[in-house]
């Protein structure tokens, strides 16, 4: 373990030595990005990948040379940006490039849909142009179209085995806190024991060939002194898998802590964050996470599985030029890949095609659904052929339910729904709240500390008590599953019925009353759910790969559990109440509290998430019958209302927002009555808003406009007097052009006339040539006008994934919004710090 | 039952003369609505309801009477077109309405999305904002707020309610062709024979109280006398279902023929068809479904219901003013509404919703997606509450298979995809020929003669041919079962394994040889697949209720069923072939032929409306288990890309172009590179564009400039020096506000100043006072410019649904896109008729 990890290293760091100041910023994982905020010393594979067609991502640049030589070098970098005026006067093939870095984003800055699409278009009709002129192109035109199965395809695979992986070695790692397969360490507990020739699964559990640590010490497997080393030993492994997760984490690759989805969902809309979907990421997070479930701590895998499922998305994209070279492409595809890492998760292809659609992506048009369905089901049928439970079940949590439910029982079930919803408000509070204190406090400075304290206090905590000693996945399982009467758990520690000939011959599922064993285990229960409770809100934006889902699910389940045994000892003991006559006769089996536990697991699930559809599917794909979906259902609808009561947000939504990404919520309303001209800059008491003209500014009038402002744009107008609007320029691409244009171009000085005008106007003989840009100009800039309601330019915003708009008055000029503006201006009227919003 | 009838047309006729022209349209069915194009005197209820707040929706008026006096009449027309302005200059409450007429539809129109949700957005700001006065608004914001689930909740319930009756009644109906039960001829066979004392279920279905007309007439059930008997009266029953049927459309509701799933495309896609979704529409079609169905025509009642429920949103909206004022909020419960058509068509409700949003929905969002969800499961629950199959299975045909497919068998599912894909193709060319031929040639004139004639033929060729005489749902049931040793039907006529010692004892299911039953069944099989094939081209696009999803998957089950038939049996006798080689050994059960026709089904529906994953969804919700996707996935997407190679369009889509709807396909990439420029009016050689000045112009100039032209609005611009934008008036708001004002307000004469801007200019002294029209101008017109790529501007109209943009360049006005210039240029690109466009 410790020589691949060494060996991990050394090729990291002969590869760069720079990033290393990033580690040294501790706020990091728990919100800002301050250290990273002009990254141009990029230390991880880019999310774009500006000038590396080769697969060697690690090598590429940030910042694409502006001085380069050769165009073949950069033949990956995106096209000319005036791809929006490609009238008939222009020539630009979109399969080549004109000049290096035109048309590409920095880090930290939002991409322009429009542009992305329109250049993918552009590309997709050369093709098919070509492709009638020879049978070379006709091939390429048609592997061209089938690229974006094959890369499904490969994205299925790819993500379903790592899936596999993750789940064998977090088994065996989770196992290897208990004790050791003598046979062999590489063993988890079952496969230890599969050849043993005990009978029952209780007997096959203490098989001889698995010893516990205290066992194998002491020589014993009774007695207090075997209990307390098997207790240090438990706490001590969980010590140790927490510190080589954050270590790793720290060390190699900063981005894969957390659960990634809020990240995810900011990049889909349309946000750049280099590395963070990179190579070093995948691999670290898929090692961490492991590390980091098997160290016990209350987190789970299928949030950080979204997270490796879209790196590997991401990695793969680089084989296909036509999602390489494209950014809003590429995003379909990771729309996609949110859809495999929760199908991988739970083993449910349609929920997890929903859960995309509902809670991730931003643009999901319908072939990108058809595509993630079969990319969905390529790794849900991937890890069924790994097994790695062993039991050729496809989901996570497999039930059976056999008896119907009454009417009468929503009310559990909606009393369900409000607990979840109130337990979602309050996580999310306490969680923000705690991760605000993580950054503003000397707290953040220690993130291995904090990672250890918490592994230490929840292995404390969790040893003594059963249920918080199992993993949360066998946790969840348990309090799901029915009682039969031969089950052996505590949790079905009924007492047996003595007079069979009355109660129901022949109904082994009969309600029964509850035992000692059952007492016992609802006391460990309830003191479960409140550690639970506790520890979540903590560890949640730790330093580590920490999922919410199964530790929100567990907190459900638990208090469904619960709930329902309640029920079922309230109607054992009171058939003749009003509310259980008529359907819940002595001897039947009214109560089903495995159905319980898994309506709150749904509810405190969607508290936590606010999904709904997405959570209802999965949650039916668990069980299979359409018959559980009301109780589902109206839990989950109860829980969004009381938990939207508290706040719209949900708990991907918060973290957004702590990190002042510039993230557009699709799903809420623009409800303030402002107009365009509230929100646009330049504001009454700024200077005027910097322009261009089309003709009439030397290129060292640009450069002196340019270096004085900080703006990413600039409206190009037909003069500074008519203010009439004719295009709009980047100012990335408007450097980049003047740059190379005076390096490579004859005679271009300071004093060259800036031309954007279609022919270069009549000047003196003895002026030098005018540099023409029309090229580079976005010739349909987006325009609205200043009387325009901000719903409806929020919604132009939302809808066609705009970076700026201009605003015009009577056909003037007046003023540019930016997604920033927007963002910005959303906090002022929420009375929140219009500066949360860090990133453009 | 003639009763009744009678006492409806009564009702009917009593209601309303003028409309019966309108039947003597006898192109109406097959195509164009020419006879439609300007129904001032609509004769249903509206699709859009101007002045009707009660809900006696057929006393309403299409035209708002412009004279009309009091303003509190019409508080269910739009408020004033100028929302869009809605400054802090204005005071315009959304909930009231200035001009009665203001902002609403002419019929065969499209609507403005922006300006719809922009309304429903004020009106939402406006009750927030009163909710914190009065205890009462607060209440009713709270019910505003519910009353969408309540609406689900109706339409669900409602839906549930009417497709259980369709189902009861189309069952007896159906049943009435062979005979009738002497305990009471209301019972159907199944009912009739209940209380029967045999025990099998062959027994049961001979039970002496239900008798064959044959038996009835002749006294024997046995002899060619009774058959023919039979046969007449099965074939009296067909001609009479029919002629009812199509009598009934076209008497009272010539809306309720077809499938109806092209125009809900359509009208969810922002388009008018008043009447469409009204009262009589869903009486008459629910009868008249019954009536087709039961006649034995080559149809199905899936498409039908999914207009049922749309028809049920549309009149339960009626109830809410929240929907039943704005155009956008109703369509978002038309999709809900689609949802749970499916839904209860097969008991599908994820399904169900997947359809909605892949085939039908324009305009999607999250919310409505839960909505959708919620409304089809209240559906789907009360359908099962109904029980009309009496088994209480909520799916129309479900199956259950027991052995696992092999990967071998992907070959065949293939191969069935192939055929699929090639019915598929030529279904939908064949039928557009042959509705093309309807239309133009004398055989449009006759549609009471062509039900007539094509029952007849149906009902001649079909009886003999027992797979063809039963009705398309238990053709499908019975085709997609598997086979067990007990079946007596005539599919499963295998021999008996003579040495159940040799061949796998216990396995009930194991491949057995085809026997002399099985290869008669073949053959009329094979005969039934040429019958449907050929029989359902002509019968889709009668003046009859028509469904397509029973008759495509019918061909498609007959087909796989005969392939997996064949399949079976070559395993059967050559279990040493290298493909059969290790998976399939003597005595096994290697191939399910079930399993095919249902693959088979999937592809041939595939092939015909293009759906994917709805489609595998919705087949997936049928068997219930994940492990038959891969098979359905294989089939349906190699039927979607062969049929694709033929041409783009599915059955819907074809139908829409043939009838000519505005309808931009959002999932087609525009791929065109044309510019805005081409597309725009006016055209080089026009005249210039009819503008309006923001002043200076006359009442009577304005007056002149619309009745001169047929433009449904006009830009404003400052001068017509300039031509610097202002904004955007609609034809009919300007008429309407003219003639308001010229009615009420003193001393507007023609001489009058039309004035648009804020502040009136300075006038003579002796000049009339200015009729200020600033308040219905839209002072917030989209606008892109000369150079914007069509690509670009078509995806801004369907993204933000626009009707129609202006064109600019450098600021100056330039022309008009609409929606129906788009179009007209697809089409034109197309190689096919640009006026094949017929509405705006």
């Amino acid at each position: 373990m410790s020589q691949v990890l060494l060996s991990l290293y050394r090729k990291y760091a002969a590869d760069r030595l720079r990033g290393f100041e990033r580690m040294e910023n501790p706020g990091y994982c728990s919100g800002s990005f301050d250290g990273l905020h002009h990254p141009s010393d990029d230390d991880d594979d880019d999310m774009v990948d500006i000038a590396g067609a080769t697969l060697d991502f690690s090598s590429t640049d940030d910042v694409p040379p502006l001085s380069s030589g050769g165009y073949e070098e950069y033949s990956s970098s995106s096209r000319a940006a005036g791809m929006n005026g490609n009238g008939p006067a222009k020539l630009v093939d979109p399969l080549e490039d004109p000049v290096p870095g035109l048309g590409t984003y920095e880090d930290f800055n939002t991409i322009d849909w429009v542009r992305e699409k329109s250049k993918d278009r552009d590309r997709h009709r050369e093709i098919t142009k070509k492709s009638r002129q020879s049978t070379v192109a006709l091939l390429h035109s048609v592997s061209d179209a089938f690229s974006g199965w094959l890369l499904m395809l490969l994205v299925g695979l790819m993500s379903g085995a790592l899936a596999g992986g993750i789940d064998i070695a977090a088994h065996w790692l989770t196992d290897m806190k208990d004790g050791v397969c003598l046979i062999g360490f590489w063993f988890n507990h079952e496969h230890c024991c599969w050849t043993s020739n005990e009978t029952t699964f209780q007997e096959r559990d203490r098989c001889p060939q698995w010893q516990s640590w205290g066992e194998l010490i002491t020589g014993t497997s009774e007695g207090a002194f075997a209990y307390i080393m098997n207790y240090l030993m438990y706490i001590f492994w969980a010590l140790l898998f927490s510190f080589l997760a954050v270590t790793l984490v720290r060390a190699f690759a900063p981005y894969a802590c957390g659960s990634g989805i809020p990240e995810i969902k900011t990049i889909l809309s349309g946000f750049i964050i280099r590395g963070y979907l990179g190579k070093w990421t995948l691999i670290i997070k898929t090692i961490t996470l492991v590390l980091a479930v098997s160290s016990g701590l209350s987190l789970g895998k299928e949030g950080p599985l979204v997270h490796v499922a879209c790196c590997c998305a991401n990695i793969l994209c680089h084989l296909f030029t036509k999602y390489r070279k494209n950014e809003a492409k590429r995003r379909e595809v990771l729309s996609a890949a949110a859809a495999v890492g929760v199908s991988v998760a739970f083993g449910a292809p349609i929920g997890g095609v929903l859960f995309s659609l509902e809670e991730v992506s931003y643009y999901f048009p319908l072939k990108t659904l058809w595509r993630s369905f079969f990319a969905a089901l390529v790794a849900a049928f991937t890890l069924r052929s790994i097994n790695p439970f062993g039991n050729s079940r496809l989901v996570l949590f497999y039930v059976e339910f056999h008896a119907p439910w009454h009417l009468v029982e929503l009310a559990p079930f909606v009393l369900l729904g409000i607990f979840g919803g109130l337990w979602g408000a309050l996580f999310i509070k306490a969680n923000i709240a705690w991760c605000r204190i993580r950054k503003s406090t000397r707290l953040g400075h220690y993130p291995v500390t904090e990672v250890l304290v918490v592994a230490a206090l929840t292995a404390l905590l969790a040893y003594p008590n059963s249920y918080t000693r199992m993993s949360g996945a066998e946790l969840i399982s348990e309090l799901f599953n029915d009682c039969s009467l031969l089950d052996s758990s505590q949790l079905c520690g009924y007492k047996q019925p003595t007079n069979t000939s009355e109660t129901g011959v022949g109904n082994s599922l009969a309600d029964r009353p509850a035992g000692e064993g059952l007492y016992t285990a609802l006391w460990q229960l309830a003191l479960a759910l409140i550690f639970k409770m506790m520890i979540t809100v903590i560890t949640f934006g730790m330093k580590v790969p920490s999922g919410l889902f199964i530790p929100s699910m567990a907190v459900g389940a638990i208090a469904g559990r619960l709930l329902g045994v309640g029920m079922e000892q309230l109607a054992y003991y009171n058939h003749d109440w009003l509310i259980f006559k008529g359907w819940c006769s002595p001897g039947a089996d009214c109560i089903t509290p495995g159905l319980y536990a898994m309506v709150g697991a749904a509810a405190c699930l969607g508290g936590v998430t606010r999904m709904t559809v997405s959570l209802v599917v999965i949650m039916f794909e668990l069980t299979g019958g359409l018959e559980y979906i009301v109780p589902l259902m109206a839990a989950t609808m109860t829980s969004k209302w009381v938990a939207d009561a508290f706040g719209r947000e949900g708990i991907y939504e918060a973290h957004i927002r702590l990190n002042g990404y510039p993230f557009l919520e699709p799903k809420e309303e623009f409800e303030h009555s402002s107009l365009a001209v509230d929100v646009m800059r330049p504001r009454r008491s700024d200077p005027a808003l910097a322009v261009l003209t089309q003709e009439g500014m030397t290129v060292g009038e640009v450069e002196t406009l340019v270096e004085s402002t900080h703006y990413s744009g600039f409206p190009v107008v037909v003069s500074q007097e008519s203010q009439r609007l004719v295009g709009f320029v980047l100012r990335r691409d408007l450097l980049i052009s003047i740059d190379n244009a005076r390096k490579r171009q004859e005679g271009i000085v300071s004093a060259s006339q800036v031309v954007f005008t279609e022919h270069a106007p009549a000047q003196a003989p003895e002026a030098p040539p005018p540099l023409r840009l029309r090229g580079i100009m976005d010739l349909s800039p987006f325009t609205v006008t200043d009387h325009t309601p901000m719903d409806i330019t929020v919604d132009i915003f939302r809808k066609l994934g705009l970076r700026q708009c201009l605003v015009t008055h009577n056909g003037r000029l007046l003023g540019i919004i930016t997604k920033k503006d927007i963002l910005k201006h959303m906090a002022q009227i929420a009375n929140r710090d219009p500066d949360s919003i860090l990133f453009n």
